[in-house]
C-alpha cells in the first residue's frame, strides 16, 4: 500500500514516545511512502530520530503540521490538550486531526475551547477531527519501547464527534487497519465509561494491591513472597504513576463510577467471607470466573 | 539421585490433581527410584494412572499409606483435613507426613483434633509432620494439567510446628530441593498472614474486577473491551470459584485483614481522585510501582 492508497502523503506526529514512536515505526514498515514528521520534547525527539523512526524533525508545532495530511497528537493527554490551540492555528485546510489519548472528553472540551466554541457548535474543523485510542500499551515508555508491531491485532477505538465527517472516519479507519489494528467505533462518552472500567480503575487496583503488599510490616514480610498470580495481577502497577494519575484525573467521574462498581463487588465478597457464606462467596467468584474464562 | 539419596523409598500421594499429579511427575523425572502410590477421587485417579504419573493405585487410605516413607496430602484443604484421622490411624511408625494446602492453620487444628489433642500437646506424630506449600499453580486443574516442571525454580514454604523434628524438616527440604524448588521456612502463622496478602485476597480482587466488568450494562458494554492489562490483572479469576471460596474461608481472619489493607489503599486513592489531589494520587501509585518494578 502506498501513500496514494493510504490517502496520506505526510503525517505529523506530535509526541515521540511509545505511542508516537510505534505509530511512526508501523508507518515505516507498512506504508513506507508516507512521510513521517516528528515534533516533541527532548531527549525523546532526538532519540526517536536516532532510532530512524521518522523522516524529518520539526522544531515547533507550526513547522510540524505545515503540509501534513494528518496530524496525530501522541503526547500525554494534558500535553495534547495544551497543544491544540497552536495546532489548530496552523492546521492545513484539508488535514485530518486525531489524538491517541486514553481519555477523550477532556480533549474534546479542549478542542471546543481552542475553537472559541465551548458550546460545541458545528465548526468546519470538527468535521476533520476523530479521536483514536489504540488499545495497546506497555509498562515501558519512551521511543526505545516503540515497535512497529504494537497495533498488530489490537483493538483501536475510533470516537467521532457528532460533527465529524464520515469521510474522516473512513480514512482513519483505513489507516489503522493498514497498520494491523481491529478498528471499532463508539462515542466519546461510551469510550470514557468503558475504559474507566476495563483500564483506568484497574490500574488503580493494581497499584493498591502492590502498595498493600509493599506496606506489610510483618517479619518475615509479604513483599518478598509474590507468586506468579500476584505478579500478573500487579504487572500494570509497574506503569508510570505520573501518567496514570494524569489519566484517572482526566477521566475522574467515570473512574469514580468504576471504583464504586469494583468496590460493590469487593464489599459483597468481604461480607460473604465474614459471615462464612460459602454459597454466596462461590457465586460471587463465579461471576468473575465466567467472564474471564472466555479469554485464554 | 536415587531412593537412598532422597531418603524415601515409597511416597503415597493422596489427591491426584494438579499438585499431586505434578509431584508424582516430578518424582518420576528427578527421583525415578521412588515408588509413587496414588489415592484419590475419580475420575482424576484413573486419569492420573492412565497418564503414567504413578506406579500404583490404592483403593483406600489404609492401602495407600501402608509401607510409605512419606505421605503427602495433596487434595483440597477441606479434604486434607477430613482425611487426617484415617491417615493417622494407618501411618507407618517412621513415615513423615506433609500436606500441600494453601492455608496451614486449619490443617494443624485438624491434626491436633485427629490426635485427640486439641490443646496441641507434644505428640510423637507431630515430630514427623511438616507442612509444605509449593508456590506454584495454574488456573488449570486436574491431572491433565500436571507437569514435572511445576516446582522448578519456584518457592516452596516449609512450615514446621514447634514439635516438628529438625530431621523431618531436613528430609523434606532435601526432597523439594531435588525437585527444583527454592525452599524457605516460616511458621504456620506467618505463612497464613503472608499468603492472605500475596495470594488469597488478590484472588478475591481479581474475581471482583472481572465481575464488575462483566456486570456493566452499558450499550456497548465493557465486557468485550478487555485489553492485555486487564487480562493479566484478572488471569487468576479464571481459577476455580469453589477452590478459592474454600481457601479464603479456611484463612478467614488473615484474609479479612488483607482485605482491609487493600481497601485502605483503594479508599485513599478514591479520596485523592475525588479531591483532584494529583500529588497524593501519584505518591499512592508510586508506592505500588516501586515494589512492582523490582520484578521484571
Amino acid at each position: 500500500m502506498n501513500s496514494i492508497v493510504s490517502g496520506f502523503g505526510r503525517v505529523a506526529i506530535l509526541g515521540t514516545g511509545l505511542m508516537g514512536g510505534s505509530l511512526a515505526a508501523s508507518l515505516r514498515e507498512r506504508l513506507p511512502a508516507v512521510e513521517r514528521v516528528a515534533y516533541g520534547i527532548e531527549p525523546d525527539l532526538s532519540r526517536a530520530m536516532a532510532l530512524g523512526l521518522f523522516d524529518r524533525r520539526a522544531e515547533g508545532v507550526a513547522e510540524a503540521v505545515a503540509g501534513a495530511d494528518l496530524v496525530v497528537l501522541a503526547a500525554p493527554i494534558s500535553v495534547n490538550c495544551a497543544l491544540l490551540p497552536e495546532v489548530l492555528a496552523h492546521l492545513p485546510a484539508d488535514a485530518l486531526l486525531t489524538e491517541l489519548s486514553s481519555v477523550k472528553a477532556p480533549v474534546v472540551r479542549a478542542l471546543h475551547e481552542a475553537l472559541g466554541n465551548p458550546g460545541g457548535q458545528p465548526d468546519p474543523v470538527l468535521a476533520r477531527f476523530v479521536a483514536s485510542h489504540p488499545i495497546a500499551g506497555s509498562e515501558r515508555a519512551g521511543p526505545d519501547a516503540a515497535r512497529p508491531g504494537l497495533f498488530e491485532g489490537r483493538s483501536l477505538i475510533l470516537s467521532p464527534l457528532p460533527a465529524s465527517a464520515d469521510d474522516s472516519c473512513r480514512r482513519l479507519h483505513a489507516l489503522w487497519s493498514a497498520l494491523g489494528a481491529r478498528v471499532e467505533q463508539m462515542s466519546v462518552e461510551d469510550h470514557d465509561r468503558i475504559f474507566a472500567l476495563v483500564s483506568h480503575w484497574p490500574h488503580a487496583v493494581a497499584f493498591a494491591v502492590a502498595a498493600a503488599v509493599a506496606a506489610d510490616e510483618g517479619q518475615p514480610g509479604a513483599a518478598r513472597h509474590a507468586g506468579p498470580g500476584l505478579l500478573d495481577l500487579t504487572r500494570i502497577a509497574a506503569s508510570s504513576p505520573a501518567l496514570w494519575a494524569d489519566i484517572l484525573l482526566s477521566n475522574r467521574e467515570p473512574s469514580l463510577a468504576a471504583a464504586a462498581a469494583v468496590d460493590q463487588q469487593l464489599q459483597a465478597i468481604r461480607r460473604a467471607l465474614q459471615s462464612g457464606d460459602r454459597a454466596q462467596l462461590q457465586a460471587l467468584f463465579g461471576q468473575g470466573a465466567d467472564w474471564r474464562r472466555q479469554y485464554g
